[in-house]
């Protein structure tokens, strides 16, 4: 067998750091999310990237499967080997190899998490500003183009990412970029290995963008009597200029769920949780004028944290979402989508996708990033009911066509993986054919997290 | 022949829209850099996409080289037909097609230029903010990765292009991107397209991120003893979190180059000339704190632009550098060229280059966009003086390996075209191979634009 004659040659090179033990399988089986397990034939743990290469080099040769792992907490199984072979896991990958104070750069290994590199960059005054909630490494997050709560100030990993080291499927080692903050030398191969879910290749190394600590911080949350409100409130803020550091919405079954599970008091309605960074004038400022506009819009129950424990309290609140939702129906699962859409067309994509939901068997509160137009559904099913799971999808399904409908995207930062497929050739059209095209040019014998992204021959 | 099969077919189908003149060809034979002309077969203009299919149909059947043409401003020779073929001028299809004010983007055709569509958008509170100084096309623009004195705040094309409509070399119409800010729904093939200087498709439709026209602006213009403490005052501006819209370097050669020119008074000395755009608070208390960082660096001649003519007046000076360069040498043309290196790099590479540049018997005033640590020489040569244009080449190729040895990369903004293919493989090693790859799965018959980018085998 292929992958038993790879898996062998590998045993060889890695030894004791290539395992084929049921523990290591299963840490390598599953995701944060809905999907069943699907435990690779073995994992190994390189050390470096010449390890990588010499991997991927007899992966290929034996046409072995490859499929890198971060932290495994993705949520579209992009990480689950569903055609066994190799779960290449890149904890062991995991130094901060350099900073850069003046030119605010950074350069790291992809197994570092997100939370060690803003630990380690602590006493520069420095910070890398991408907040997904988990807490990621580095490389996963690049792999597939993760963004979050801060993603309306300092923007996406595409945004930070401004050079790559990457093995492509055949062992070559490509660097991609470099530190100068533009170039215009050529294809922009970064753009295309970020978001690209392990299929064209294996990051080992990032070089991130990293940003001033601000000098002052203030949050805020109000509720409104409806959808549309929060949305104009956000849409308002924007076209004034005026620069939200986060910006996120959660809707009235949130509210609920943060009730029940964090013993909040919110009124159920919508609400904004916002924050603002910057000098204390500037801040101050923006807090003012965004007060104002709330006020207009008819916003109530207006809450600054100034305190740095009561900010704590709001995000850490925000980033438990999805526990305190799961929380709303013991022992449930989630089925978690989100979809991206212009946001002039966000209150009345989140006001159907609500009323879609209600006129269901499904408990489903919806969040998201509001200032990008991205939101989520926390969809609950009971693990292994295969109806329940059938109409969260059915729900996740026409979430996806009113965001299409709408000129958006089937998802804004979680990724295709497993679960979103069926979707990429009414999204691209054409352009997905294309992008098999470049599959096929840079991994041609499909060994690189085969099955996802594009479809192959 | 099969140039002129492909002609014959065209020219049925375009009538008068296909040209063969004199006239035409010259128009489209040389650009606004020192590259001898090079006149195409033929020129073609289309009106619509359908139209730049067909073309493109036939073009690749017989395989005739096809090179789109916007205004014909890029410096590095990208827009010549070295290998003969058909010039696609895209200037027939120069509409706005659309503006969402709400959601600050807008759609357009690849002929319309940045300046006409800033003209469109005046009643609406909007504008495009990228700025590379001449009135080029959009199409141009972003098929040149271009930038400017505004991408130290608002990006560079690579970050404010949302979705392309794009036609391949066997006359597919794709569409990349969407409307939505953001998205993670596999490769980014606008990213890919962006830069890529219609090696791999012809841009025919753009949708473009816009911003707010700000409430406030303030310039200013100072002096510093030397290039260090310039470039020390933009670090610490930039570590400060102090958002400044524009932040350009000119050197003292510059400074004479325009006293000559402009008949200003400015001693000469390196300069600093910045913008601040934001709300009349912000821009104040911005102006102020930037104020104290110059005073810390000895900087001095300090003068704020606060009237809308001063600041005009400024920007227009900067914006006319080139041409105040030229006339330091009665008839002389120019080699252009720019690198870019991180910051905490900047002043020593400018130093090395500036003392390179006075041991050579060429002219050449330095000149930058330093927030970005990207910065131009304007190396003057008469025309037709091949051992003037071989030092100004030997002065460009030190340039390079020493923006390669900072960190850097060979062009900041001016792109590759012919001016700089020889340096691709030095800075990208496997990676340029890689992009060859791509090329040869998109355009396998090598007619878009060939000899660009790439080397075919």
């Amino acid at each position: 067998m292929t992958i038993q004659t790879a898996l062998k040659e590998l045993s060889k090179m890695l030894c004791n750091r290539l395992s084929a033990s049921d523990p290591d399988r299963n840490a390598h089986a599953q995701s944060e999310a809905h999907f069943p397990p699907c435990p690779p034939d073995a994992v190994a743990f390189p050390q470096d990237t010449a390890e990588v290469s010499r991997i991927l080099k007899i992966c290929n040769e034996h046409g072995c499967p490859v499929v890198p792992w971060g932290t495994g907490t993705s949520l579209e199984g992009h990480a689950l080997a569903t055609r066994g072979g190799v779960s290449l896991d890149m904890g062991r990958m995991d130094r901060l190899l350099a900073v850069h104070a003046e030119d605010m750069d950074a350069v790291v290994q992809p197994g570092l998490t997100r939370e060690a590199l803003n630990q380690e960059l602590r006493a520069t005054g420095l910070f890398f500003p991408v907040d997904p909630g988990a807490n990621a490494s580095l490389g996963g997050m690049a792999a597939t183009r993760a963004s979050g709560t801060t993603a309306v100030r300092y923007g996406t990993l595409r945004d930070n990412i401004m050079a790559l080291e990457v093995v492509l499927a055949d062992g070559r080692v490509i660097r991609t970029g470099s530190r100068a903050r533009k170039s215009s030398a050529g294809y922009d191969l970064t753009a295309l290995f970020v978001g690209s879910e392990g299929t064209l290749g294996v990051i080992t190394e990032l070089t991130v963008r990293l940003q001033g600590q601000p000098e002052a911080i203030s949050a805020a949350i109000c509720a409104f009597d409806d959808i549309d409100a929060a949305v104009n409130t956000v849409i308002a803020t924007i076209q004034m200029g005026i620069p939200m550091a986060r910006i996120e919405f959660v809707d009235a079954a949130t509210a609920c769920a943060f009730n029940l599970y964090a013993k909040t008091e919110m009124p159920e309605k919508p609400h904004l949780l916002v924050e603002f960074h910057g000098s204390p004038a500037g801040v101050a400022e923006q807090a003012e004028r965004f007060g104002e506009i709330v006020a207009d819009m008819g916003g109530s129950g207006f809450e600054w944290a100034r305190k740095t424990e009561d900010r704590t309290a709001l995000w850490d609140m925000r980033h438990k979402a999805y526990y305190a939702c799961l929380a709303l129906r013991k022992g449930a699962t989630a089925l978690v989508t989100d979809v991206c859409v212009p946001i002039s067309r966000l209150a009345q994509t989140v006001e159907e996708t609500r009323a879609d939901i209600d006129a269901s068997p499904i408990t489903g509160p919806i969040l998201g990033h509001v200032g990008d137009g991205n939101f989520h559904a926390i969809l609950l099913v009971d693990p292994g009911d295969a109806a329940q799971l059938a109409e969260a999808r059915a729900l996740s399904n026409r979430m996806v066509e009113r965001a299409l409908e709408m000129g958006g995207t089937m998802t804004g930062e979680h990724g295709v993986g497993l679960g979103k497929l069926d979707y990429m050739e009414r999204e691209h059209g054409q352009g997905w054919m294309v992008m098999g095209e470049i599959k096929r040019a840079l991994d041609p014998k499909n060994v690189l997290n085969p099955g996802k992204v594009v479809r192959s021959n």
